[in-house]
């Protein structure tokens, strides 16, 4: 990002956007984490093999002595100016697995921002102390500022996007890919699976960036389920139109259960809601995950949810073989460690390491 | 806690709902702590062993290092729903000195909760990243509640109740325990001395535990000294009484400090009120210690204090070496320590090491 | 500070208190850290020297873990009851550098202070658990309280002020001087320079502690830009007058630029305003640092700020290799680290090592 100005930069459409927060080194992991659009097949599945490597190395306290001293020369900066316990929580469990230790800043209350200064100064604060700053933020587009500043600036450190507004949650999308590849490693793989999203499509980035995702792979049908003000936006579809992707749109859940080999179920996101209290005046209710959509669902299926939920999906659900939520959340945590991993450079350390 | 459903768990005595606590393993040791109650003599005379023995290795650079190697391939969380920096910083030390790395989250506002997450579900994700996890809630009840559902589930993992609501603390009682021990070592052991209660009785949890923990030794006479409105209450006396214990209720500290050989203080506890102020209606000029009672403290009797305090101890007494209550405060960091290496199996392998 | 009551100490001129604070040890080093005033010019020289040497073995791998193993045995509590991020997560990395584990409070609200303890108790709390304490706080005088309260506890341990209200940072007057140092390394040194400040020099503790310590270099040229209603106090430039110190005061920035050698502005701090919106009122238009300022600025001269800027210094200057603001605020990471090892003693152990 170094030989482009910032406005030349941020006319590019997103797929030339990627090259420039790709590694210098050459070899196809990002530097800057920034889009779920910067992963191809070929590096989701580099990622995802290096995740179950990693994952795989923890389980003796051999192993996960030398995990933890595979980063122990870095440090780590935490800025989440947007609450978020999991995802704070799961990027925090990936660094201290490889031995990064953190500083964090969780609210803005006790940052210096109340003193007027501006973003680009806390992020060229935190890039003085810190050898990576992962960083969660209301504002749509800030990370990218950001990671072109440090970029352009004298002390360069990646930036790894943990949520940025209704936009992007890159990392978010790197595990859901990696929750069905774990889930149908015996069954073919993500090709030629049904993957449906039911809840509030409008708003949630999640899936927004799986949805882009699954395109890399081969015949992968895409199904939206939600109440008409929540669906799926036009230019999601679009995508997967010009994309050829096999896709349907609709409100009923219960036959798109029948047919499906994943189901994604999402909460209503009310913190974006224009008017208060707007979204609890849809009627919701056939949109929920229960005792009844269990039973029609295939024996190999998985369900599948970003979490926090409220109650899209029943607590009768929890226990059934087929909940992958909550393997889904800890499979995040070994997602983010590759990551990590693959953004300082240590994929081949780790995949040929003696463990 | 996994071959009982949550009712039929719930309806136990608490005597009877401690054996699903222990360990698998039959060392005695807890899993989940939970209640004082899950300490018998023995339990504790090896915790303060351990705690000992911690100490003692920790004195030594080398040591100290040996000791952060012991459970370095372990993380673990503090949820600390209900603010307490004594508390929290105890543990996070405690977890520290034996090589844990840990992860917060110290206040509700930060967390998931705002978007409407249950604690149950809030529990299971702390559970996907950590490996324990250190649980201080206002809620009654929660930290057992979480214990059978994390035992239930496919990751389980041991709690530990830092403080429940008005109902138990454990810790705090074991920290109580272990500074009685050390203070009488070369005087008799607890056996025989008598220990006297004085403040809120009613709402002090750490009484409580420590009234009950104290039947475990022989000879212990116990007196009560309180305004009426916070006196001990009923259940606890008919615990003593049961147990055949020497006790006594009464309003006057002056002539209970003569007599005893541990004086324990405690603070209002107004957060706790009904009405807001209640409290501050209670004449409690006679429930402190001051220069006076000092005077008529025996020379090896000591006070305590579970801290924080307001004015229930004079600051003309800190220097007096029968203060207690700095070091039963770094009491609870080593006893602490001691508690965290059991659950997890390191009893033996602290007392038998080489340092 | 055990041999003197507090009274007695209380009552002593500034230079005489800080014998004690040093070391007992008796190698100069500071063992509080409370006052600029602690630092004369062979103490600042060997913590540069300190902070260079730690900076340099801390570029490889097998440097930083080195750095890591030296402080592994010690934990440091961060008591930030006034919020700032940069200077809590430049104590932090600095702790980290060295391997020392850390605890934090950043917030009152999270504290047990809420239940009515007193400073003095909370401090001797955190002294329980941690083998140093770094604190800022908005009330003067009171890490200073504290050292002599804790000198005279049984678990004396050293304090570092991060900052006490609008009196003394010593640790920013540190990396001050530490950033004149590498900047003027091959131009003579700081000796014989003039350095301007411009801004709020009424109530910035950085401006008041750096122009002290200048005094302890030959032949430097103060000169201090603002206006009236914030220009330097009465007492600053007593000490300068009694010392000989060849200064000015004026509200002309542009003609002080062209004569400066390092430039360092500053943040109106109204945060201190005793009426809101008092500084509001203030005509400071003259008293910024742009696009004019830098055309007259010596081509060997450096722009300084203590950061959080808000528009004292236009962005326009960020990139001018003038510029030192950035990298002043890394140098105070590194002259933390330094201060912090020789605080423990380790300085002749680093100077020494083999890195």
């Amino acid at each position: 990002m170094t030989d482009i100005t910032w406005n030349d930069y941020a006319a590019l459409p997103l797929e030339a956007k990627c090259q420039y927060l790709a590694r210098p080194e050459g070899d196809g992991m990002p530097y800057h984490t920034l889009f779920a659009q910067q992963f191809d097949r070929e590096i989701l599945e580099r990622l995802c093999a290096l995740a179950n490597r990693i994952r795989f190395i923890n389980k003796s306290k051999e192993g996960a002595l030398y995990l933890k001293s595979v980063l122990a020369h870095k440090r780590a900066m935490l800025y989440f100016s947007q609450p978020s316990s999991r995802t704070f929580l799961s990027h925090l469990a990936a660094c201290q697995i490889l031995g990064i230790t953190t500083g964090s800043v969780r609210d803005a209350a006790t940052s210096s921002e109340f003193k007027g200064e501006s973003h680009e100064d806390s992020i060229r604060t935190f890039s003085s102390y810190f050898d990576m700053i992962i960083m969660r933020s209301p504002e749509k587009g800030l990370a990218e500022k950001m990671a072109w500043e440090l970029s352009n600036s004298d002390r360069p450190i990646p930036i790894l996007n943990a949520g940025s507004g209704k936009d992007q949650h890159p990392t978010q999308a790197l595990l859901d890919i990696y929750t069905l590849m774990r889930s149908f490693e015996k069954n073919g793989g993500i090709d030629g699976k049904t993957v449906t999203f039911c809840g509030d499509l409008m708003r949630g980035r999640t899936v927004r960036s799986l949805s882009y995702l699954l395109t890399n792979f081969r015949n992968v049908r895409q199904v939206f389920v939600a109440p008409q003000e929540l669906q799926v936006p036009a230019d999601v579809v679009m995508v997967l139109a010009k994309k050829g992707v096999d896709f349907e749109v609709t409100d009923d859940l219960k036959a798109a259960v029948k047919t499906s080999d994943a189901v994604y179920m999402t909460r209503i996101q009310d913190e974006w809601d224009s008017a208060k209290g707007a979204s609890a005046k849809i009627d919701n209710g056939r949109f929920k995950f229960g005792a009844e959509e269990l039973a029609l669902l295939k024996s190999d299926a998985i369900i599948m949810h970003p979490l926090p939920r409220r109650d899209e999906i029943a607590t009768c659900c929890d226990n059934d073989p087929r909940a992958m939520y909550w393997r889904q959340m800890r499979n995040g945590m070994w997602i983010r460690a590759a990551l990590i991993a693959a953004t300082f450079g240590f994929e081949k350390t780790l995949m040929n390491c003696g463990y």
